[in-house]
């Protein structure tokens, strides 16, 4: 992928996300990141830009926490690639041992999401892993669990965000870089 | 990692999987695999492992398909280094477009499992990753969909086997690689 330039290795990225209207309920614009998955250089692209940012904007980053599901498709490739560990966000119940949870709303009902006490260390320097910003509730229940760890956010990284719906405002002050825009 | 023996891969892999007893529920000994992940020098050899086995054994590999949500750990960094696509096998109503799935039982109730109608080509030669072979009933449910999608199943990849539980007779006559047994 060295003979690619940024703009190049965007464009790749971006023919691989594909619109599906009314998913998962009528009125929706469902963003599918599943040929993206299926095509080796596409998926080397985007986590080449992953790479590049953290590299350049978070060269001291010593974790990758990545969000049950999708986060954990990115999330690994991008740990490797830097040398560091990867934690799992879960949806509650789904780890063993001691954890901590926080519990966050949604659109309808409440959900809850957890990590393993001991899967960041106080004062660790993480980003947060996810394939997309919608309303940046999942992700805001992240970053409280990563306060509440004593573990420092430099960061969210995305491959999608829908701006529409504002998850960069609920989000702040934490940061978040995207590699596309709707 | 050039410098390590497989014997030295498999005991990084192995010391980095603990055990829980009762999770789940009362009777399981659940084994964790979040120490692996955050561990990249051990996640690193697991996957060198998996590579080894496919570039041996199944070297005409065209894709590899991970199962939600820990299939997914590995999958993507697998297909990475094979040079290969990345196909989501879903819990149902998880996946946007035409989708094809299968039903399957539980020890408890049902479940199915999806994946999108394009997501394996007919004559397609796969491989199927997860983290855990307990009674292969999800994985058996994952084959039956490769078939429906005529898609040729080579085999099976998982981080662990849990010998007790015949996961490896329900899967007949599709084999099961294994990185560490219990």
């Amino acid at each position: 992928m060295a003979g690619r330039t940024k703009k190049e290795k965007l464009e790749l990225v971006t023919q691989k996300i594909r619109p599906f209207p009314d998913f998962p309920s009528k009125g929706i614009l469902f963003r599918d990141i599943c040929p993206l998955l299926k095509d080796p250089e596409a998926l080397t692209a985007a986590i080449d830009l992953f790479e590049e940012h953290v590299r350049e904007a978070y060269p001291q980053v010593q974790q990758i926490v990545g969000l049950d599901a999708r986060g954990f498709l990115f999330g690994p490739l991008l740990a490797q690639r830097l040398g560091v560990g990867f934690a799992l966000v879960r949806k509650k119940g789904k780890l063993p041992g001691p954890t901590v949870s926080v519990a966050y709303t949604l659109e309808y009902g409440k959900a809850e999401v957890e990590i393993q006490a001991d899967a960041v260390d106080p004062g660790q320097k993480v980003l947060l892993v996810d394939d997309l910003l919608a309303t940046g509730g999942t992700l805001f229940a992240a970053c409280e669990l990563m306060k509440k760890q004593k573990a420092e956010v430099l960061g969210c990284l995305v491959v999608i965000e829908l701006r529409d719906l504002n998850g960069l405002e609920r989000l702040k002050p934490n940061s978040v870089f995207s590699l596309v825009q709707y």
